[in-house]
């Protein structure tokens, strides 16, 4: 692959693509706006991984010895220019679509510069930020189709899912996090209490999904699907709380990646 | 003042209160909701002072002794509970508003009750904690008045004053904060480095201004007024620069409150 495509981390910045696009599929929006708000969240996210590149080259060297910039197939200064220059895009492509567009993207830029250059290293705000990042992604589509209060309430549910599945993966990563000192929760405060967390966020997601029809947001298709995701984040927990291995935190890591698309799916279809 | 009515930082809490208020008369809107939401807003922010306080008791004790949990008016364990009650009892105030204002207050206490735990002591993340949250404020109160665009635009505007002017306030603070070890951005970076910081915020601020008006939100009436505040800020921006010590910064803080002041002003006015 081309390093300047690879340094975006192409697959991670089009789930922000995809939740722009579910949420025109909701809003039954497609204008020219959408196709915009799109390339400005796939830009803006591949920006966002390309400046963590740039801070991460260091840790780099010895564990991901081929990625662009520690390959030299890329030069350390240029991936940041190339960065800041992509952020600078996403900036204009977001006031294009509205001021209030653009304004997530700049809010956005702020996190994830502050994210690369220092919060990932801090214990549950780094998994927090990439939280608040991709809730404000449903936002930002919410913006584009001109209801923004659904894509807060989506951004929400997407927020929570996303702190427990990242509490999920600090667990998994625990060895090798330890290794190069790394502070996350699970480090910091012990598996248990690490467990406990994201266990608490996957109830509290369950618990609240029927509100989206009970609030007459979506269809009784919704409930109808939203179970089966639910019933995957119950025995997620479940699993959690009985193993804290590092095979069986990649299991539920998994599980929940499913678990969230169902959802997905759930407000897409229950809203037609 | 009794001393549940004085940990809850009355004055302070009144900002949010007041914040709401600013949505509704932007908004046209007078009903029950902006009631319940100005109060939910009061009882959120007093919620959120007092687990501050009940966090800061070992060095309460020593730099502020009069306040209710060190002076002993307050136990501490009760004044951890009487913030959770209050914490719910907004949380519960939020649902009755909306879905999405409940949301709203469940974001906050999450931001509210880490903030006091631990961001608060980070360079700069307590800074960017307190803007948001004064952002989101003004989020809430779009929620209620049906115009949560303008809410999120408001707030933004609000997030960028309050950011500038929480950095200049830990200039200020920066002698008394190195004793206590504290490790805020001046601290850290050097005065320097953070007064750029905060012109530049103050900068962006003035030049997004006239923003509001060309986006056809306000009237001219909004444009008259807002350069008094632009005025204001470019010239604490300017005093900033010019000279750092604790008095200049004292005085800057005001003025720049002042300016914010003016802003909300302005808002009012050029949406009559």
């Amino acid at each position: 692959m081309n390093p300047y495509i690879e340094i975006l981390r192409p697959t991670n910045a089009l789930m922000a693509f995809i939740a722009v696009l579910l949420m025109a599929i909701i809003g039954h929006t497609y204008n020219y706006e959408i196709i915009l708000g799109s390339l400005c969240v796939f830009i803006a996210t591949g920006s966002g991984n390309t400046i963590n590149d740039y801070y991460d080259y260091e840790i780099d060297r010895i564990n991901a010895p081929n990625r662009p910039i520690p390959s030299g197939k890329i030069e350390l200064k240029r991936a940041l220019y190339y960065s800041l220059i992509l952020f600078l895009v996403s900036i204009i492509l977001g006031f294009i679509i509205s001021l209030e567009n653009g304004i997530v993207v700049i809010l956005c830029t702020i996190l994830m510069i502050i994210y690369a250059y220092d919060l990932k290293q801090r214990c549950f705000i780094g998994n927090l930020c990439v939280a608040i990042l991709t809730g404000l992604t449903f936002v930002f589509g919410g913006l584009i189709t001109k209801d923004v209060n659904l894509g807060f309430i989506l951004g929400f549910f997407a927020f929570l899912m996303t702190l427990s599945r990242e509490i999920i993966k600090d667990i998994e990563d625990i060895e090798g996090d330890k290794k190069e000192d790394a502070h996350t929760l699970p480090i910091i405060y012990g598996t248990k209490k690490a467990v406990m967390l994201a266990v608490i966020l996957n109830i509290i997601t369950c618990i609240l999904s029927p509100l989206l029809y009970y609030y007459n947001i979506f269809s009784i298709v919704y409930l109808i699907i939203i179970i089966i995701a639910d019933i995957i984040f119950v025995y997620s927990a479940y699993l959690a709380v009985q193993n804290q291995s590092k095979e069986s935190m990649h299991k539920i890591s998994k599980y929940m990646k499913i678990g969230m698309l169902i959802a997905f799916v759930s407000f897409a279809m229950g809203a037609l």
